[in-house]
């Protein structure tokens, strides 16, 4: 099946018994993302039930907390460790085929460990992110577009570097990712958002994400900008935000207990089978 | 069914009797044709059988020369007249599926008349597209990136300029649309071409379609481009010509009937239901 989460768009790929596995490389990978020669998405998520997964697979997850495994693919053939829209979109999955109850939280292993999904009332689903850390980052300052801005480094499981415009429209067209000073604080490379504040507790955002480009959305981007501005403006957990991304619209909450939440819709829209074409 | 020539890609809509046509409006088509929240394609092909669709539709071709017609809509939502990739992903469809004889023309009537499709020995798939024309465009200059060219307007149907470069490059990225002078020439905007020799009969462009932006091919564009180079280089029909595109590789025939033919491949990669997410 295809879905989406604020326009990040997935394939499903329901492979129960695992046995796709070794089917699934990363040729195939980028011939069903591609997305004039395939069908097109940022990812394959493989649903796979844990008991069915290799164990170094699972990373450490005890299959035993978790029925579902979900191996996420990058478009471009590459293994994902963790993606917000993504284990929102598995849980829509697993939620209209009746694999999952929709009264209790639904946890699901990732390679970044088990995370837990809850239906909300109003249908979006809600994933347990983790905690925001916030990794020291003096002077941090991203450069796009011919200008700069002061930056915070967050590191959500993945690195974050967060700066505040006054327009979204500042870093320009961000054909190229921006760059960052001192080059050290990110040895591995950075996710950069551009944030807006709009109101209270409301901010939007644009994301370069790293070795991908801009994207319509980013689950941990939304909530590094949503930390950040808490921190930034002295708002204690429990606090919850509104961010608004070029595809969509999320919430975020910061817990007092320092998780954060990350809801959101999540969309099934096509299903259907595809013959791998060359590549 | 998803299919693509040289990664203009299309879904195909079977629809024999004709009973979809009330069902596909512009609000289902910008659905299920967005990348994101759809399935993601350029634009919908519906096939019917030309005995169920309303004389109006066809626009005075006989249906009695065609046993379908392709209903094109772009993935705007607007009706489209013909497509150069999207009739021949239409012939792959029928070919595919035995409903029509690879060894015989095959007609296909739309919008802009009936286009003959013919199967190649190489496994492509080539179309006959018409006449070139070239109206007085003395003095045509496009402009783009802050840099002008002199330019060529040819009628493929649609209205074309073609300008050569010395570097595919030089236009820059196209995020807007090329400007023309005198703006008169072409009232209801252009399809813009930028071409680089390669060899002999041998062309690369890019192209900047009206209404759409740069994409990755464009049948009647490489025409244009064939028989606009033919015309300066004083080169008389028959004359085959390679054009590559962005997505893959095109033949133009230039005829010496003064017709173009346009050869390519054209693939089905995907088949599939599509569930109408909320527009």
């Amino acid at each position: 099946m295809k879905g989406h989460g604020t326009e990040n768009d997935f394939l499903v790929l329901y492979d129960p018994e695992g046995t796709s596995y070794t089917k699934l490389d990363a040729d195939t990978v980028r011939a069903v993302c591609h997305r004039r020669r395939g069908v097109g998405a940022d990812g394959v998520l493989r649903l796979v039930r844990t008991n069915a997964v290799e164990p170094a697979e699972l990373q450490g997850a005890d299959p035993g907390t978790a029925e579902w495994f979900m191996d996420f693919r990058n478009a471009d053939g590459s293994v994902g460790e963790m993606c917000g829209n993504g284990v929102r979109v598995c849980a829509a999955y697993l939620l209209a085929h009746g694999l999952a109850d929709p009264d209790a939280d639904l946890p699901i292993a990732t390679r970044a460990g088990v995370k837990v999904v809850r239906s909300q009332p109003d249908g979006n689903l809600c994933v347990d992110m983790g905690v925001a850390r916030f990794p020291a980052s003096d002077g941090l300052v991203v450069s796009a577009a011919g200008r700069s801005w002061p930056a915070t480094a967050v590191d959500m499981g993945n690195p974050h570097a967060v700066a505040f415009v006054d327009d979204l429209a500042e870093p320009g067209p961000l054909l190229e990712a921006p760059t960052w000073s001192p080059a050290d604080v990110f040895p591995y490379g950075v996710n950069v958002e551009f944030a807006l504040r709009r109101g209270d507790r409301h901010l939007a955002m644009r994301v370069h994400e790293r070795g991908v480009g801009e994207t319509r959305s980013c689950g941990t981007g939304a909530c590094a900008v949503a930390a950040t501005a808490a921190r930034l403006d002295g708002v204690s957990p429990p606090a919850s935000y509104r961010i608004d991304v070029p595809g969509g619209s999320l919430t975020v909450d910061l817990r007092a207990d320092g998780r954060v939440d990350l809801a959101g819709p999540a969309e099934l829209t096509a299903r259907g089978e595809f013959d791998l074409p060359d590549v």
